[in-house]
């Protein structure tokens, strides 16, 4: 059967049930997403200020089985956030008055912030406590709570610390029936039951909305280094990381690999963003560590910079002197996907392969693109993780417009290449709308059968976020 | 609809599709559990040597309406390898032929472990290959990885390395419908689709059996150092640890608390455990840490002690000085369960609540034992992650047998004060059968609903260790 459209009819059944400025016409920043790919029907928003306003919408739209796209800061980059279509016009659903801080407990390494809050405020939140919450990706400025674990973001700081879902003791979260699931717990420990939470976080929205979640805080390291290592090849860049952790352990919270194509890129499209080598090396690799004291992170890294280079696993180097040289650094790193837009990419691929497959992967990728046809390709990322960014460019003088007859082909001549060595075709952004191709092709079927029984399930109208991840049925 | 029982007929069919030693009749071992207070039905175990076969046992158990209780090392403590009964008699499943260690990729920091391979060689594969599993429990040397999975295993490193499921990457399981769910993946990031990995973690085999893993490994840190020190209170011990992960990080690895009953009883009943101190501390805490290069984890203790005795936290303490006699020290904190077996508590409880909620809790719950009735509290366990085993035993001269009829009585008092205090009332034992009625009492109501509707949608017969977490219907 069918989903309803949140029809004029529907509108005024709501309004009826909710205060009265909780429902208004979505503006455009709305029904647009980062990558233009998509951009919604035009329809209404609903902006609760309660966990009990958002049970009452959920409960309403379960009534009339009208569809429910949550929507966080809007930054997915798989059209999670973003349903395209007319008849069946969904309600939004905007978590950004939901905004509070609503504990911190320092001497737990816990805060509980609601679905609304900016990554930033959140990070700011733990600081102010003297606190680390690492979660740390791009976005950080704009992305809001409830997305980040709906999405199970990464980042760079996953290595050390974990994903989302790893950061995250308990959710409040409203489930399709509209029931209101309390499971803020500040617990380590909690062994009764089945797994909700780590059900939802991910699930993109599909299962239900999470409105709050208590999170885990760490103690800040005592004092963080930072250094830019070229290195020969993404083998000896794996190399330099087992040494790294074999001589630090654990606090090795980034390891960042460049190719030399995304420093061309920066030349060529930022040229404020300052570049540490006079040439760009083919590949280097951004390191951070965080250690207790006792140590110091510039001698640790000058020690490990020694000894790579000892073991011909690094030709050159900078272990940065200030935190300005490693603000510096970090620059080169962060604004790479600011200088792929304004290349524009074919095709972009957010890929994970066992990290020992990681040196076989990158030329084998690039072979079988040439067989394709004649492409760019700006690898970079969480190394560290076994995840690359992957992502094709079209060659100097031609525009992603020559190639879009070719991205279906070169998504799956990728793709398959990831699934033959045994990694994900979305390693941290998540299936949204996308990927849900790829998820039924490459997806092993008796978890497709199970992840689409439990759907049925928990949300047996399908209202939630309806064609993200599943296909809406 | 109820279940069949695994009779002469069921066995036969089930016979003919299988190699001629994997069915058997039970054992005595099969069917008793630790604390002694359930025996399983005489019946039949399964012994597969393959997922193939235990697809094979799963499908024909499903086509029967058989139940089927999976079987690890037998370990648990709450009921959940043991299904009394007599007209339902299920089937025993042990994974105990499935024992390989697959595969060690020790550069991806990874082991692939089949459900039936023990604790203990899993560490000692890992420590073969210069690294560190770090699940380390009191049941090491018979526990098997599947049980450890499907209870979310905790024990003493849950502080610096998660639960067993932030240890594992990836499962190998076969689902109630008897379909292979081949999801062994060797990556830290895959976003495709719902977490059924974390939904079958913690599900103690109702939704399915586990029958490999991949498993997270870590670096060993280069140097470890334990500590012995006497706290004036609960509430110093927190401060005590606060301070010590300030001052050294996640390098904290375990942060055990133990009160002064724990040790007379060990001098009451287990008289060739040296302790370390002539008179019983009141309370004492158990730390060991593990440092990266550069550092002296004994020096760090030893300034740890220093700064902490300035701050009044602590008023005695010993560093240890060879690994015998870290040891030593952790002799006494490993042998309280067993000297606890021999005193014969009355009722045991695997509580946690939120830090900061420790030092209110323990004397909290000792005022409303007292109403109930004249008993001695053996507190001491994993206080770092805010999870107390909490026992009570009768008072000296009186047997568990005195206070048989006031069990439930005990049991409601604690768990009832543990859930005011917003904690959990099974933090890492699991629910078995043991605390299907805690669940039921104390679980939110929509999770509770959410965890029915994934058991009916995944296991529609229900026969997957059935009355398991869940009351059978």
């Amino acid at each position: 059967m069918p989903l309803a459209p949140a029809d004029d009819a529907f509108l005024e059944t709501l309004r009826a049930r909710l205060p009265g400025d909780v429902l208004r016409p979505a503006e455009a920043r709305y029904l647009e997403e980062p990558r233009g790919r998509w951009s919604g029907a035009p329809t209404h928003v609903a902006l609760p200020r309660s966990v009990d306003e958002v049970a009452d919408i959920v409960r309403a739209c379960a009534e009339a089985r009208v569809g429910i796209v949550p929507y966080g800061g809007g930054t997915g980059l798989v059209g999670g956030q973003v349903m395209p279509g007319g008849a069946e016009a969904p309600l939004l659903l905007s978590l950004e008055r939901m905004n509070a801080v609503r504990g911190v407990w320092a001497e737990e390494n816990v805060l509980v912030a609601e679905a609304g809050a900016i990554l930033a405020e959140v990070q700011g939140a733990a600081r102010e406590a003297g606190r680390l919450f690492p979660l740390s990706l791009a976005s950080e400025g704009s992305a809001r709570m409830g997305g980040l674990l709906a999405t199970n973001a990464g980042g760079v700081n996953v290595l050390r610390y974990g994903n989302a879902r790893d950061l995250c003791l308990g959710l409040e979260a409203v489930l399709p029936s509209g029931e209101i699931w309390h499971g803020l717990r500040r617990l380590r420990k909690d062994n009764t039951g089945y797994d909700l939470r780590n059900l939802l976080i991910g699930a993109e929205g599909t299962l239900g909305v999470i409105t709050a979640a208590s999170l885990r805080l760490f103690p800040m390291p005592a004092a963080t280094g930072t250094a830019l290592l070229v290195v020969e090849s993404p083998a000896a860049a794996l190399g330099l990381l087992a040494m790294a952790r074999t001589q630090m352990g654990e606090a090795v919270s980034a390891f960042e690999i460049m190719g030399r194509t995304g420093w061309e890129f920066l030349a060529e499209t930022l040229p404020e963003v300052r570049l540490p080598f006079d040439d760009a090396p083919e590949w280097s690799v951004l390191v951070e560590v965080g250690l207790p004291r006792g140590l110091s992170p510039a001698e640790a890294l000058e020690e490990l910079f020694a000894d790579a280079f000892e073991a011909g696993l690094v030709s050159d180097g900078l272990v940065a002197q200030s935190e300005a040289q490693a603000a510096e650094f970090w620059q080169v790193r962060e604004r790479i996907p600011e200088a792929n837009r304004k290349i524009g990419a074919v095709s972009s691929h957010d890929i994970s392969v066992p990290l020992s497959a990681i040196p076989d992967f990158i030329p084998e990728g690039m072979r079988r693109l040439a067989a394709v046809g004649d492409f760019r390709v700006n690898c970079f990322g969480h190394v560290g993780d076994g995840n690359l960014h992957y992502n094709v460019f079209p060659a100097p003088g031609r525009s992603r417009a020559d190639h879009e007859h070719q991205r279906d082909e070169i998504k799956r001549v990728l793709h398959d290449l990831v699934h033959e060595m045994g990694g994900s075709v979305s390693a941290e952004h998540g299936i949204g709308r996308l990927k849900v191709d790829d998820l039924e092709r490459y997806q092993d079927p008796a978890k497709l059968n199970a992840m689409r029984a439990i759907k049925d399930a928990l949300d047996p109208s399908g209202i939630m976020n309806p064609g993200a991840v599943l296909r809406a049925r």
